[in-house]
């Protein structure tokens, strides 16, 4: 499995993935996903992909060459955010179109999904999460992040600590954290962890890590995240039986 | 959908429900899936119950009527937690095969778990999954606690904070919080929230509970987990790009 996010906060951008890829516990493999494509200066434009591995390398593998053959219509042409996720989701069906039935025979799971997030000149960041199908949708202010992949183990995090307003430098750490608590509770996601934060209006590429297993700093944040939520978790109020109790909830019996 | 856990640890057991099943967003209701079937003084027998609503309560339904015409196998009479999860996986079984062919016709799954845990007079308190398949697993010390249902959302607190070790009121608190952090991700998991705690060789239960979405308790708890992870959140130390940035680590560009 993967697990990627992106985040939209106020002043910027957030994106990070884990790098395993499975196909069953004897084919474990790292791969990166998550890719840069950013023309500094004029564009930032980050992806995060999931799913079957053939189908997202052919959709990036498409997405490069016809920025090498300086086709019309590619990743460093078009004028929006919006724009690129639609080239996307076509680049998407088309992989699909051409793969899926051959999948399909020996019950191979085609399905796929990307993250898109970036800013181009004269327009705001965004944050798109483009389907198999080709369809698409967006982050918003009231949903500043999208999840893909095994997304479930790190949303509790999200939802507790994360807004639109959170400064993006601590949404950098939620991130981390978010897939930190995912590797922790799921073997078919792991490290490096690759981490890119923009900030917004600055088409520049300033803040990019990637944590392997053993980076100090992710030891540090795993071990302090630990004692801090057992010794929150420690402070929780005792359990007040006799008032429950007394309420007369029904029994429980048969 | 549903999230129930067991946790056995060394001075108890703790079972937990949540009590919303659906159908479709269009038919959200609230049913009980926790289940006390102890005897006072000669076992300790609780049960939770997740997937398909009509197949766990035919179960139930069915271990019921086996008391009730005190037939010689019945879960009073049986001597052990391993031969009851091995009579309620046949029942199991036979449920399956009477009602499988037909859900099958319409595409509905028929798929349930089901959480026993318990105590017999003359052995130690035990905790098992049993499957659809009418087969089951046990906890251990190594892995004391079992959860059915939408388990991924509050499985990061219980891999963070519980041991075979943990006392078993914080066992019970930690049981609350994961059920509510699941609650908060995930709406097809809702109040009221079902809660035993038995403690090893007594016999009796003598603390239950039933928590509404507006007990104090639970709002209590709510907050105070919330104000403290974010205080943990804001306590984690910055990001050290420019380290991460100096090792060399591969760009993330095309």
């Amino acid at each position: 499995m993967t697990y990627c996010l992106g985040i939209l906060t106020q002043t910027g951008l957030v994106m990070a993935a884990d790098s395993r890829t499975n196909a069953g516990v004897d084919y474990i493999s790292t791969y990166r996903k998550l890719f840069d494509f950013s023309i500094e200066g004029d564009r930032a434009l980050f992806f995060c992909t999931s799913g079957n591995l053939s189908v997202t390398q052919s959709v990036l593998a498409l997405m490069r060459q016809a920025i090498a053959a300086k086709s019309d219509i590619n990743l460093h042409t078009l004028p929006s955010l919006y724009e690129i996720a639609r080239y996307v989701g076509g680049i998407m069906r088309h992989v699909q179109d051409e793969n899926r039935p051959w999948l399909e025979k020996d019950g191979i799971d085609s399905q796929s999904t990307i993250l898109l997030g970036g800013q181009i000149r004269g327009t705001a960041p965004e944050l798109f999460m483009i389907y198999s199908q080709g369809n698409f949708i967006q982050a918003s202010k009231e949903k500043p992040f999208l999840q893909i992949g095994e997304a479930k183990y790190g949303k509790p995090i999200l939802d507790r600590v994360l807004s639109f307003h959170t400064p993006i430098e601590a949404a950098a750490k939620c991130a981390l954290l978010s897939i930190d608590s995912t590797m922790i509770s799921n073997i078919s996601v792991g490290p490096p962890i690759n981490l890119v934060m923009y900030e917004a209006d600055s088409f520049k590429v300033r803040h990019q890590l990637c944590l392997n297993i053993d980076a100090p700093y992710l030891t540090q944040i795993r071990k302090q995240w630990e004692r801090c939520l057992n010794e929150a978790f420690e402070q929780m109020p005792n359990i007040d039986w006799e008032h429950y109790l007394s309420r007369g909830s029904e029994p429980l019996n048969l």
